[in-house]
């Protein structure tokens, strides 16, 4: 496609949340007319935040995307890095777990800003228009027509060369497609609900530690907390709805928290806790999966749209920003060639977000209740002793998924890979400790061990000493 | 409810297909105030019939639910009788695999007389009425309103007590479902998809023997027939789509029929073949499963509106009719109370219908590929014997699905344990004939064996020879 051609094609985003805003950043630098239609208000001149959000955490599949649309660095110099979690036990003792090197960390950033950024971003090109306030009513996916109907109630209708989805996990994109056959589609809402609290600052400074993702884990439920830049942390909730619904007076949920979550009370403040659980019950969340994304070459999906997934991996938007990183390489590879660019797209990206829906489900189980087994930790330690030794070969699966563009579905399998070798090291590992208690009982006991023993007494000593030892420092090395 | 209060509650059925009608009839036997709205005109004036459809087999579960509106014998006397599946190998050799005892037979059924008795029969109810040509374009199920639009275009308002949703695969009351929260919802599409071919009568006579289901199993594919009254056999071809495509002309299918249904060609026609092939494209097959089937005490999804399954187990009219009778029996059990029947046949009817779902996508896999092998052979024979033996404790899973009202779930859990049963009887029963040919080749070799082996020369050779016979038996019996 010749750059006169480029210039003519006009392309449709359809929502201007994070990852719309992103999408219409990269195209209009590819020289299309983007045109983006977002149902609500311009956020940047909204007074009051509508509905809430969980925090988001911005890592390194993100960065990317922003990088290559020049906006990294603005938008890191707004987030507050978290090196690792902070655990809360019950009893108030607070323990860390890095999520990686020393020089490896998360960012936790603010919704409202990022998107608002993204937009001003957008309107920076001259081939680029935010609609507000145009709702989707009609769409036509096969022949790149919409119909979008604003304040005048006058429906408008518009046609283009792409029509691109971004409008989220109850997209009305998606709703066509589903109409159209063999189109797979599944949702899912997990039987746990989420609620959003807040600790204020304390003394104009943070409560908390804020360079960490505070977790108070509780096997079936958890609570976690983020900072914001005003000094302040946003706690979230998740906890089964049933669990919600035992909760129905300011005493119940002070109970519950003095049970639970005592070092909680004095940081969000008893009274602001008996009022701030009431003022919205709790948020269900979904997961969807679909296939394909696209439709011909007039209509694809991206972010949550294409793969709305439970917060739980701190993926959901890394997940939509890398989908239009790969858009953007793939446009580079098929030379901006919508016919074929959807079809790979939808080839090479659904198994990678089947897999990060996958793992963001297990991952509230890891979140929720394996961070406080000794299990979690020797293995988490020993991983993190195998990558120090072969940093390319073992990544523990929290640094293939954050730290890193290993594709979903890879990150998966190398896992899987990766915890059988430990297993069977493990395995060995201890035959060997066994065998070696085994032979110094019997040297303590007789003076004399058995012939076959008798003839490596030194090494033989040596050796399980030396387990032993690269044992208690793997233990000890986190 | 009183008798009274039961006159004064109205019911809307959306969809007048089968179970939509046959809902219906209990509905109004019950003495409610029952209107069905269904989009199509009326089947019985229709000339002609607009699509296609797989082939309807009437089983027992089918047949307990006309039973109980006092259809049974009407219907039954429609349908033709099939007592098992004839294979036809590729040689054009054919085999028959009873589907149960001499007595037990599945009945082929056409679609249209079926609809057509069932909607005589909901008018015959004076307090039952269905309006034809009227479509569903809104519905609040939480209030029980309904609008629906007629040829005239003009939109017509209409609230009621109850709305039970027989819509179909792609029902509209359940989209107005899936936007409320927290319901779970797949569609998925098998990579399969199905075309309709005709065997017509040879001489006035069935070309081939009526009272068996043909199956022509291909291992990747399959093919299939199924009687009609007017003494012509409906086949259905299973395929991936991609196969489909590869044949493009009159010559590559009768290439194709020629390489894989020899036997077919005359029984089709080598002309009527190449034509019917190109009258219409493959249809995909969708599988469809959600949660939960109601709304609070207003609205309700039952048949395919709720369980969309492939048609490999023949069950999906079948399921829609128990649906039908679950309600029925629910309705006796809390006395017609919409409150309690509706939560109690979701948390009853959706693992069931889970169930055979997946039920018959397995069976897709045994019709077109395990029903040509030994082992399948071997496994059908023994579990025969077994229900021989033990007619309660051990029944075929087939038997379970087809010939009984065991809960589907229940069913695969006794399928999954007797499979258990049967391969570690194997085991022993192998490992005994091992033995005992062991010991018969030393007593052959040796004329005098081996000590220990002497003490069993005559008790020995005779359980041996003991365990043979029942074992050809059991090969045999079937």
């Amino acid at each position: 496609m010749d750059s006169s051609d480029i210039e003519r094609k006009r392309v449709v985003v359809i929502g201007g949340g994070l990852v719309g805003a992103l999408n219409a950043c990269f195209l209009a630098r590819r020289n299309f007319q983007v045109d983006v239609y977002e149902a609500r208000e311009d956020i940047r001149l909204a007074t009051s935040a509508r509905g809430r959000s969980i925090n988001l955490a911005l890592s390194y599949r993100g960065r990317q995307a922003l990088k290559a649309i020049g906006l990294e660095d603005q938008i890191v110099s707004q987030g507050i890095p978290m090196r690792g979690r902070m655990i809360h036990n019950l009893s108030g003792k607070k323990s860390v777990l890095p999520y990686g090197t020393n020089s490896q960390y998360i960012l936790s950033i603010s919704r409202k800003n990022l998107n608002k950024d993204l937009l001003t971003a957008v309107e920076t090109y001259p081939n680029a228009k935010v609609h507000f306030g145009q709702r989707l009513v009609k769409c036509n996916p096969e022949e790149g027509r919409i119909t979008v109907v604003g304040s005048n109630k006058i429906p408008k209708d518009v046609t283009c060369d792409l029509i691109i989805g971004c409008d989220g996990a109850h997209s009305a994109v998606r709703t066509h497609l589903m109409k159209k056959p063999r189109f797979d589609y599944s949702q899912r809402y997990i039987p746990h609900g989420y609620m959003e609290l807040t600790i204020p600052p304390r003394n104009g400074a943070y409560a908390m530690e804020p360079n960490y993702l505070h977790i108070w884990p509780r096997h079936t439920f958890m609570m976690i907390a983020l900072a914001n830049m005003e000094k302040s942390f946003t706690c979230t909730l998740f906890m089964p709805f049933e669990e919600f619904e035992k909760l129905r007076t300011s005493s119940d949920v002070l109970n519950f928290f003095k049970e639970y979550f005592p070092d909680s009370i004095p940081l969000i403040g008893e009274q602001a806790l008996g009022e701030d659980f009431f003022l919205l019950p709790a948020q269900p969340l979904i997961s969807i999966k679909c296939s394909s994304f696209h439709l011909k070459s007039r209509c694809v999906l991206m972010g949550d749209a294409a793969h709305a997934i439970v917060p739980f991996f701190g993926q959901g938007m890394n997940a939509g920003f890398e989908d239009c990183l790969v858009f953007d390489e793939l446009m580079d590879k098929f030379n901006n060639d919508f016919s074929l660019c959807l079809p790979e797209f939808s080839r090479f990206r659904i198994p990678d977000s089947h897999a990060i829906s996958d793992l963001s489900l297990y991952n509230y189980i890891e979140m929720r209740s394996h961070v406080n087994s000794w299990q979690f930790l020797l293995q988490t330690s020993i991983e993190r002793f195998l990558h120090a030794l072969m940093p390319s070969t073992f990544i523990p699966l929290y640094t293939m998924v954050t730290f890193s563009r290993i594709r979903y579905h890879e990150a998966v399998l190398r896992w899987h890979w990766q915890n059988k070798v430990i297993n069977r090291g493990l395995c060995v590992f201890g035959s060997l400790m066994a065998m070696g208690g085994v032979y110094l009982l019997v040297s303590y006991i007789s003076p004399r061990p058995l012939g076959y023993l008798r003839r490596l007494p030194w090494t033989g000593n040596r050796f399980f000493w030396n387990m032993g030892r690269i044992s208690l420092q793997t233990l000890r090395s986190h």
